[in-house]
C-alpha cells in the first residue's frame, strides 16, 4: 500500500473503530429507568447514540494510546468529552438558539421529544459527563481524575465553549474583524478540541511541559477544523452534512470564508494542518493516527 | 436569651453570613471579560447576586464548620453548589419549562436578557460549578476534590435534580401517588440538599460510615423542605414569596398537598423536622445551627 492509502486506512478503521466503541459504550452507561425517568434517558440516549463522527473522543484516544492508556479508561474519558459537544449541540439546535429541525440526519432532538426534555436531556449529559470522570472506573489515581475534570471544565464554560457560543449569538448583530472570529472560533470549537488533546496526555500521564507540541498541534487542527466548516456551510449541501447549510451567512454572522474568500480560506486550513502535523516532528509511527485526523480534518465533507 | 431566641439568632446570624460571603465570593469569582462575552458573564452575575436564601451553602458550610475546615474552602465548595442550583433555576424559568416570569421579586433571566442568553448563561454556571470544584484552591487534596465533584455530579444529573426535574414534567400529565410524589421530590430536591450536607463533611474528611447521620439528617429536611414549598405554592402570596404561586393546582399537579391536605401536609413536615434533629443526637452544641437550618425549612415563608 502507498504511504497516502496506509494513512486513508488508518483514518478509516480509527474512524470505524472508536464510532463503535463509543456506541456501546453510551449503549452500556444509560441504561434505562423504570420510572417517570425513563424519557429523560431515552432522549439522552436518542442524542448520543446513532451518529457523530466521535472526533473528539478520537483525538483523545489517539492520544491515550501513544502514551499506553488502558483502552477503557481512554473510552470512558471519550464519552465524557462527546457528552459535553452532544449537550452543547442540543442546546445549540433550541428553536431560541439556531432553531435547527435536523441533526446527524435526524430530527433535532427538541423536535423528536420536546423543547423541556431536550434542555433537559442537554443538563443531565453535561453533569454525567463530569460524573464519568469522577467515577474511579475512569481512573485510581484521583489526581488524574480531577485533571480531567478541571481541563473538561474550563473548555466547556464561560472561558471556552459557552463563551464562543455567546461570541457567536453576538456576531449576529456586529461586524466582526478576522482577530475576533478567530478567537470566537478558538473558544467555539478549539477549546473542546483542544481539551479531548489535553485529556489523553493527562490520561497518558504527560506533564504540562510535556503536553506544549500537542497543544500547538490541537490549536492549528481547532482553526482548520471550523475553516473547514465554514466552507462547509458554504459550499455543501444539506443531506451531505446532514444538517442545515448557508446558515451563517443568511444570519449575516461573519466568517472565515466571507472575511478571507473561500479560496483564502481553504488554503489557510491547509496551511493549518500542515503546521499541526509539523509539531508532531518529534513522534514516530504512533503519532500517524493524528497526522491522518489532521488531514481528514479538512478533507470532511460533513 | 431563651433557649428559642438563641436558636434564633444563630440562624439569623448564620443566613446574613453565608449570604454576603456568597455574594462577594460571585463578585470576585465572577469578572467581566473585556470581549463580546461580556454579555454572558453580566448574565451569570444578574442570575447569581442579589437574592436567594442560600440554604446550599449555609448546610454545607454548617457542616464543614463542624469538621473544622477552613472558611474559604467551604465557601468555594458552597459557591459550586449554589451555580448548580441556580442553573437549574435560569432553565426551570424558561418559556419551554414553567415559563415564570419572577425570580427573587427580579425578572427572570430570560426576560432580564433573552431566553439564548438565559440557556448560555445556565450551561455556564453548571461547568463553573465543577471548574471552582477542581481548583486546587478549593483543597489542595486531589481526592477531596474529585469526591466533592462526584458527589455533586451525581445529584445534579439525570439520578438526581434533573431526573426529579423531568418527574415533574410528567407530573402535568399523569396520576401521580404519594410514593411517586415522594420519590420525585427526593430527586428534584433532596439529591442536591443531601449533597450539600456531604460536601460539608467531604471537606470535613469525614469517611462515608461516619456521614449516616447526617445522610438522614439531609434526607428528613430535604422532605420537609418541599412540603414547606407545596403550603407557600398553595397558601402563600407571590410577593413575599418572590415568584409566583399557585402553579401547581393550576398545571393539574399532584403535591404533597394536595395527597394529604395542608393540615396533614403540615403535621409531616413538622415530624420529618423533629425526627431531622434527632440524626444530630450525637453532637453537642456545634450542630445548633444544623439544627435551627432544620426548624427555619418550615417556617419560612418563601
Amino acid at each position: 500500500m502507498s504511504a497516502v492509502g496506509v494513512a486513508d486506512s488508518l483514518l478509516a478503521g480509527g474512524l470505524a473503530r472508536i464510532a463503535q466503541e463509543i456506541e456501546a459504550a453510551f449503549d452500556a452507561m444509560l441504561p434505562v429507568p423504570d420510572d417517570a425517568r425513563a424519557r429523560l434517558v431515552d432522549a439522552m440516549r436518542y442524542a448520543t447514540i446513532g451518529g457523530g463522527k466521535r472526533l473528539r473522543p478520537l483525538l483523545l484516544t489517539a492520544v491515550a494510546e501513544m502514551y499506553g492508556v488502558q483502552r477503557e479508561a481512554a473510552i470512558r474519558a471519550g464519552v465524557a468529552i462527546e457528552s459535553i459537544h452532544v449537550y452543547s449541540l442540543i442546546h445549540d439546535d433550541l428553536p431560541c438558539m439556531d432553531d435547527d429541525a435536523l441533526r446527524h440526519g435526524k430530527p433535532t432532538l427538541h423536535l423528536a421529544f420536546d423543547e423541556a426534555t431536550a434542555v433537559l436531556a442537554g443538563d443531565s449529559l453535561h453533569a454525567f459527563a463530569f460524573e464519568v470522570l469522577a467515577d474511579p472506573a475512569t481512573s485510581a489515581d484521583p489526581f488524574t481524575r480531577i485533571e480531567l475534570v478541571r481541563t473538561l471544565g474550563t473548555a466547556s464554560g464561560a472561558q471556552g465553549m459557552a463563551g464562543g457560543q455567546m461570541m457567536d449569538l453576538v456576531a449576529e448583530t456586529s461586524e466582526f474583524d478576522l482577530p475576533t472570529v478567530t478567537r470566537l472560533q478558538q473558544l467555539k470549537t478549539g477549546a473542546l478540541l483542544g481539551a479531548a488533546v489535553e485529556m489523553g496526555a493527562i490520561l497518558g500521564r504527560m506533564p504540562p511541559e510535556g503536553r506544549i507540541h500537542l497543544r500547538g498541534y490541537a490549536r492549528d487542527i481547532g482553526l482548520a477544523f471550523q475553516i473547514a466548516d465554514d466552507l462547509i456551510d458554504h459550499e455543501g449541501d444539506a443531506a451531505r452534512a446532514g444538517k442545515a447549510v448557508g446558515k451563517d451567512a443568511a444570519a449575516g454572522k461573519e466568517t472565515f470564508v466571507s472575511l478571507l474568500g473561500p479560496q483564502r480560506a481553504r488554503e489557510q486550513a491547509r496551511m493549518l494542518v500542515e503546521q499541526a502535523i509539523g509539531h508532531l516532528v518529534q513522534h514516530g509511527k504512533e503519532a500517524d493516527l493524528l497526522r491522518a485526523v489532521a488531514r481528514y480534518i479538512i478533507e470532511r465533507d460533513h
